[in-house]
C-alpha cells in the first residue's frame, strides 16, 4: 500500500480566463493535461463542471479515471476558509461560495484547495526559482498583484487562513483606489487595473497613447502583449505607467524585505513575462531603495518565476501531498 | 552535568537610558537583578564595562560570579550580524560596533545578542501576552517604533539577520521624514519621534500646547508621561499627535494582519504603558478598518505586553538557552 503522499494527484488551476488541468504519477512525473476555457460569466457551477470535465479528460490522457487519484488539489484566486469556502474571487464573479464541498461532491475524491497565488509560490518553492529559499516572497503582476510567502517549505496563512495578501498592504495612506476598495495598496499602482486607471486618468487630461485603440478605449481589457509593444514604441503614456509600477512594486519588494529579510522575491504574473527583462533593473533598484536598513537587501536576491503557467498546479500538487501527509491540516 | 541549555543564564538589556542586568537560574528562577543608567554619551566602550558592572553585581546577588554563567543573552537596540557587529543604534551612538566580540571579552562566557525588540517579542512569547501564539507580532511604540515576528516560538530575523524592522515599513510613501532618513515609514508617525515632530510643526503655525513648558521647547525629550497628563487635559496639539500615531499604529497592525495573519499582536512601549487604556480602542479600529480582506482581522487578538520593563531580558535568557541548544545558529 503507497504511503498517505503517495499515488497520482490531479490538480486544477481556476483562473479568470482559462483553467489548468494536470494529473501528475506518483514521482510527480506529468501524465496528462488539459486546458480549457474557464467561461466565468456561466456562473460558479458551470465553472466547476467545466474544471472538473477538464480534470476527466486529463485523466483519461493518463489512462486514469476520477476515482484513481489520491486526491486533488486547487488553486483559486480568493481567500480560502477552513471551511472550503471561497471568500471572494473578483475575476470569477464568487463571493463566499462552497468551492470545496462542491469540487469534492464532483470528483469523489478529497480536494484540498488554496489561494492561487499562495500556490503558486509553493510551487517555485518546491520546483522552480525558489528551491531552497528559507523564506520566500513571491509577487504576481497581472490584472491584479498577489502574493504568498513560504517559510521552510510551508505557506504562510495566518489564522485567518486569509494571508498573505501581500499587493493589499497599505503603502500610501488614502492613495488611489484598487480594485479592492482600498485606497493606496501597492495593487493600486503596480497591477494592470492600477495602471489602466492611470493611463484613463492621463488620456482624460488630454494625452495621447496608442494604447486607446489597442483597447478600444477599455483600458480595464489591457493586454500585457500590448502594455509591450507600447513600451516598446516608447509610447510615453504606457512607459510612465509602466515605470511607476516598478516603482510601487520595488518598494512592496523594499518593505518585505524590511519586515521578512526573504532570502529570494520570485516575480511573475502577465506583466513580468512580457516586460520583466525591461523592467527588472528599475524594480530592483527601487526595492533597494525602499529596504531598510539599507544593507539588508544585499541578502534578497529578486529572480523571475521558473515555471509559467504550471507554477499554480505544481503548487496545488505539493500541497495536495502535504495535506496527505497530515501537515499541515487539510482544508 | 546540565543539558547545555541548563545552568544560570545572563542577561542584558542595553537601551538609551537604563542598563538592565538580571540573572536566572536552571529552572528560570530570577537569582539577582541589577539597573543603571547607560550613560551613552560616554560612548561604546564605558557603556559595555558599566553594562558588565551590571551583571557582576547581579551575579554577586546571586552569590555567583560571571564565570558560573552558562552564557549571556544581550538585548540591544540595533540590528546584529551573525558576526556580532551592531550595525546602528541611534539611541547609543553607535554604528558598526564590535558588540559581541567586546561583551564576550569582558565577561569571559558564550554571549548571544540581539535586537531587543525581536527578543521582547520572544520574551512575550515565551512568559507574556503571546504564550501560545502561533505567529506573534511585536509592536513597541517609544522613542522610535521597534517591532519583532515570532513564528512557532523562533524569531524571523530573515536572511540579511536584520529583521524584523517592523516600523520601517513604508505606509506613505514620500511622507514625513523619520530618523532613520526615510520618508513616510510608520515610524514616521507613531513614535514619539514622529509625534514630537508633529507638534513642533503645529507650535510653528501658531499653536499653543502645554507641551511646550513641559519639554522648555526641546519636543525630542518628550516624555510618555508629558504625553498623558497632555492627553488627559484635552490638549488639542496633544491629541492630534496621539491620534495620528495610533491611526498609523493601526494601520501598521492592519498591513500585518493583510500580509501575515499573526494570531496575536502584542502592543508595547513607553506610549503604550502611558496611554495603552485610552488609545486601544483608537488603534483596534484603525486596524480593523486596514486589514484585507477585512473579516481577516477577526482572527487577530491585539494585547498590551505582559512583561513590562522585563520582557528584553526574559527574551534575551530564552534566546541564549535557543542558541545553547544549537538552534538557531549562536551569534
Amino acid at each position: 500500500m503507497p504511503s498517505p503522499g503517495q499515488g497520482p494527484i490531479g490538480t486544477i488551476d481556476i483562473g479568470g480566463t482559462k483553467i489548468f488541468a494536470v494529473v501528475y504519477g506518483p514521482d510527480n512525473q506529468e501524465l496528462g493535461r488539459k486546458r480549457r476555457k474557464t467561461k466565468a460569466k456561466k456562473g460558479f457551477e458551470t465553472v466547476l463542471d467545466r474544471a472538473v470535465k477538464g480534470l476527466r479528460k486529463a485523466c483519461e490522457d493518463a489512462d486514469l479515471s476520477l476515482e484513481d487519484l489520491r486526491a486533488v488539489g486547487a488553486g483559486i484566486p480568493s481567500p480560502i476558509l477552513p471551511d472550503g469556502t471561497a471568500v471572494v474571487a473578483p475575476n470569477l464573479g464568487w463571493e463566499n461560495v462552497p468551492l470545496v464541498p462542491e469540487l469534492a461532491r464532483r470528483i469523489g475524491r478529497p480536494v484540498y484547495a488554496e489561494n492561487d497565488c499562495n500556490l503558486g509560490t509553493l510551487g517555485e518553492y518546491a520546483c522552480g526559482a525558489g528551491r531552497q529559499a528559507e523564506l520566500l516572497v513571491g509577487l504576481f503582476m497581472g490584472t491584479g498583484l498577489g502574493g504568498g510567502i513560504v517559510f521552510r517549505g510551508e505557506m504562510i496563512r495566518g489564522a485567518s487562513r486569509m494571508s498573505a495578501e501581500l499587493g493589499h498592504v497599505i503603502v500610501l495612506k488614502d492613495g488611489r483606489e484598487a480594485g479592492c476598495g482600498q485606497h493606496g495598496c501597492v495593487e493600486a499602482y503596480a497591477s494592470k487595473t492600477g495602471m489602466a486607471n492611470k493611463i484613463r486618468e492621463a488620456v482624460a487630461a488630454g494625452r495621447k497613447t496608442v494604447l486607446t485603440d489597442k483597447c478600444k478605449g477599455d483600458y480595464g481589457t489591457l493586454k500585457a502583449g500590448a502594455l509591450r509593444d507600447a513600451y516598446h514604441d516608447q509610447d510615453e503614456v504606457a512607459v510612465e505607467a509602466l515605470h511607476e509600477a516598478c516603482e510601487f512594486l520595488g518598494l512592496a519588494i523594499g518593505n518585505y524585505v524590511t519586515a521578512l529579510g526573504p532570502d529570494v522575491v520570485v516575480l511573475g504574473g502577465g506583466v513580468i513575462e512580457a516586460l520583466g527583462e525591461e523592467l527588472i533593473g528599475r524594480i530592483r533598484d527601487a526595492a533597494r531603495r525602499w529596504a531598510y536598513p539599507p544593507a539588508s537587501f544585499d541578502h534578497t536576491d529578486i529572480r523571475f518565476a521558473g515555471l509559467g503557467d504550471d507554477m499554480v498546479v505544481v503548487g496545488a500538487r505539493e500541497y495536495a501531498r502535504q495535506c496527505l501527509a497530515g501537515e499541515p491540516d487539510p482544508t
